[in-house]
């Protein structure tokens, strides 16, 4: 048996960029447009052309770059009471961008009709079947949003049913149930599609769009499919306005890797971490450690005899396989850690270890003894793994520092601190004397030593800061207790995380800022075999 | 009519402290348990104690500081096999938390019993049936929480419920089914919830234990209570091991506003935002703007028309009303919104104001220009109380700073670094110019700052901070990025929190140590009226 097929939609790009924080320029836009093709997703939603010049010229860029595989999809609204399809000058630019495909969207509440867009729920039903008419006449294919439609049918379902017989009518050939509140809940989700294919038969198929402000997105995302729904919209990481949309990446693996319906080719749905990362790559949001599926700590495993039962049997403490979505076991080193996780944890760096190699208990005797500093390896791998290389004699020294000053002033207002700072480094055994300003230490010696490190290490130029934390580790000590510093850093492609602990925050600041410097030039000489931490 | 009441289960404490990134103090863990006492929530799962030194203090320290209505909860594992509950040392330590419940968790999956375990399908009934009995023969209240419940069930379903029958005629109160690997969907919830009860019968209630491995966590929980379970265990914010727990704040505000059950009174659910932004500070990681009903940007809404519509029909745009859980509408223009908020919390420092106050409407200003520059109140209620008194005209200035200065040298070995600071103070009008010494800038100038107080103001002496967090705002801007620092101070008696931002790390310390012991100073000369934070 053939399992039955699914069509993803993706709107990352429309309904996706509606996200707080978030914001896409023409190059991010088809850069992920590219990748979500590759991915396998078959509709795209580009955005709603003539809204802005940017998704005017989204459109013109595709023809030049076009997609492989994908339908790109033009997005817009139903035409404006009281007048014609073709005499509304705002569905003119949908037709210029020249898309196969135009998702429409109309009301389905009469409360929004009658409020929303002050005129008559007639009109309302004319204006859908204009406009799917008008853009049939013109050759384009037709998916119908059905906005806000799980709270317009449940106060007036019989005029919701007559929106979507309106679009279905007038050519439209998927129907889409919009909950755009997000306040629905699953179980309403399988009975109301139900209701509806019963009502409206199977000829036109449905389709289900889901926000996720009752954070059951991706709930009634599959909800909808076990009622009949037979495509799936959302965004990469749920990415979307308020709460966000459903989270394709979830949404995704639970239908193809539960459920047995068929959304990607396997190959296809193994690009789904690298997607979800690139994705949240281009947009500029930390990517959440901690998403289904797709997510750092997803598949991350603590303590010492978890570890070797999920290594002897691992389906029996996963729910499915890491690599079915390009994630990766991950075995997460801790003071609890015994030696069979560090070798597990070293492997995941390439470097194979026996447990009888004096190398091992070396490295195992030094974790601990750097645990028992305050360090904490869990979230570092990119100290872990220097310390690892270390132990084995193989940790390359690009450069040697040789302390630091840092001078900090303030006059009274806080608008008037500042910050210098001196490094001395040592490269090829030469020293080098840098001084740089900041606004403050950590930013003014970590601008000291690129300028030291620069001209002979271009590669320093990529690495920048992505997150800084700071644990104060023995509090009873008062202002002179240990911190730790958690820096995390990226080129662009790789992200790695390096530790530093003291009782001065400045030196704990800046350990973890050189080794996350020296971790950048190491994946930088070994790109062929980088090791990805992110 | 009255609603069907659920019992809520926080296991932030013990559960969600599996969180990567995320490392409780002893002093975390009671602040939080503390607020999760005044949300309501009858059950607090503290730890394991014997796990580690910090769960058996926390269970001893919340006997001299009791919560007033929850029942915290000791969790442990059934006893080993081969020998009695009484002879298994690991169980004298739940035994002397002190606890009038204990959670005990067992095995539901015979695969896990023979291979995890290492012993028979008999003898793991056993285990559940002995360590029930015996906490049961010491008059300990019993939750049983079947372990991998889900999984067990679908394979061997018929041993699977040997387990729960074991526990249940032992005496366990509770039977909680755990989705241990997080792998389950909501339609399978619900059957499966249903099919146990169906064999049960009613006399043992239910529990639901969700992961969110399969972004399910909160859809799975509501879908076991729609199957007829009664407690619902989880953590704020879904923090948890690998991609976390049950959200509470999103599981309560489905149940409670969408579906009609009891969990918290209205004025209990009303606290769920501040709560969740309590936790997350405290745990020191960044609060999910995106987070369902408790986010900052759950309620956000954009574009002019779009706003107007929200203001005249809220509720065809929300959801739910976002003051049902504590949380605001944001409009990209300014909100009335906020006022009452700011009015309650004065209320909490026994500062009553009125609306119409003009002085109101000016701290509600501040309080949002400064949140604008990245302060944040939520976990500094001394800072708070301090912005409050200053707009009414009643700060005490007992001293005014007039800038610092720092020196911090290291020579190579971290062992060298130390730190010179200088500061300036007037007090009465009158200059003090003070320098000290430190193993880092911040205890530099806390000792500098003491030193030219102490003569005027002994009372300092007996102030000392407990902890400091430091928090990067603007990740994007790297090492230059804006930086939030929570210092919390005490005198022995009480304990308070500060706030200071700037984009250098020394400057946002030196704000919130001044303020520190600026409250310090304002609770001795109150110490009637003490205000305790924690």
């Amino acid at each position: 048996m053939t399992a039955k097929r699914l069509s993803i939609y993706d709107t990352t790009l429309r309904d996706g960029a509606q996200c707080e924080g978030l914001s896409l320029s023409l190059e991010d836009k088809l850069r992920i447009a590219h990748q979500l093709d590759r991915l396998g997703v078959p509709f795209i939603e580009g955005g709603w052309p003539g809204a802005n010049p940017k998704d005017v010229k989204f459109f013109w860029q595709l023809k030049e770059q076009p997609l492989t595989q994908a339908e790109v999809v033009a997005f817009c609204s139903t035409r404006r009471p009281g007048r014609t399809a073709a005499d509304d000058p705002m569905l003119q630019p949908i037709l210029a961008a020249g898309t196969g495909w135009i998702t429409l969207f109309g009301k389905s509440w009469d409360l929004h009709v009658t409020e929303g867009l002050n005129t008559s729920l007639e009109e309302n039903l004319a204006m859908i079947q204009d406009t799917i008419e008008y853009f049939r006449s013109q050759g384009r294919r037709i998916i119908y949003d059905a906005e806000h439609w799980f709270d317009g049918y449940k106060l007036n379902p019989s005029y919701a049913l007559k929106t979507l017989k309106a679009a279905a009518d007038a050519g439209a050939e998927w129907l889409t149930l919009c909950d755009t509140n997000g306040g629905t809940l699953p179980h309403e989700v399988t009975q109301i599609v139900s209701e509806v294919i019963a009502e409206l038969g199977e000829s036109v198929p449905l389709g289900i769009h889901t926000h996720n402000d009752s954070e059951m997105a991706v709930a009634n995302a599959v909800a909808a499919v076990l009622g009949g729904a037979t495509m799936v919209q959302g965004t990469i990481n749920g990415y979307g306005e308020r709460c966000g949309n459903a989270n394709l990446c979830s949404a995704i693996a639970n239908l193809q890797l539960k459920l047995g319906y068929h959304c990607l080719d396997d190959d296809q749905l193994a690009q789904l971490t690298e997607t979800s990362r690139f994705v949240s790559e281009v947009v500029n949001l930390a990517p959440n450690d901690r998403a289904a599926f797709v997510g750092r700590s997803a598949f991350a495993h603590k303590g010492g005899i978890h570890v070797s039962a999920v290594q002897r049997n691992p389906l029996t403490y996963e729910h499915i396989r890491p690599e079915a979505v390009g994630n990766q076991r991950r075995i997460v080193i801790s003071d609890q850690s015994g030696l069979s996780n560090v070798l597990a944890k070293a492997r995941n760096f390439g470097i194979n270890l026996d447990k009888t190699d004096p190398a091992s208990r070396e490295i195992l005797d030094r974790l601990k003894g750097l645990e028992h500093e305050g360090y904490q390896f869990e979230a570092a791998e990119a100290s872990f793994d220097l310390l690892v290389r270390e132990a084995l004699g193989q940790r390359e020294r690009f450069f040697d520092v040789k302390g630091f000053q840092v001078h900090c002033t303030q006059a009274g207002g806080h608008e008037d601190s500042n910050a210098l700072a001196t490094v001395k480094v040592a490269v090829n055994g030469q020293d080098s004397l840098q001084a740089a300003e900041g606004n403050g230490p950590v930013s003014a010696l970590d601008a000291a030593l690129r300028k030291a490190l620069v001209n002979q290490f271009p590669a320093i130029a990529e690495c920048h800061l992505v997150d800084y934390k700071v644990r104060i580790l023995d509090s009873q000590s008062g202002t002179s207790a240990k911190t730790r510093v958690l820096l995390e850093s990226t080129n662009g492609h790789d992200r790695w995380t390096t530790v530093g602990v003291s009782a001065n925050i400045i030196d704990a600041s800046y350990q973890a800022v050189v080794e996350g410097l020296e971790y950048g030039l190491l994946l930088q000489k070994n790109a062929k075999k980088v090791i990805q931490t992110s």
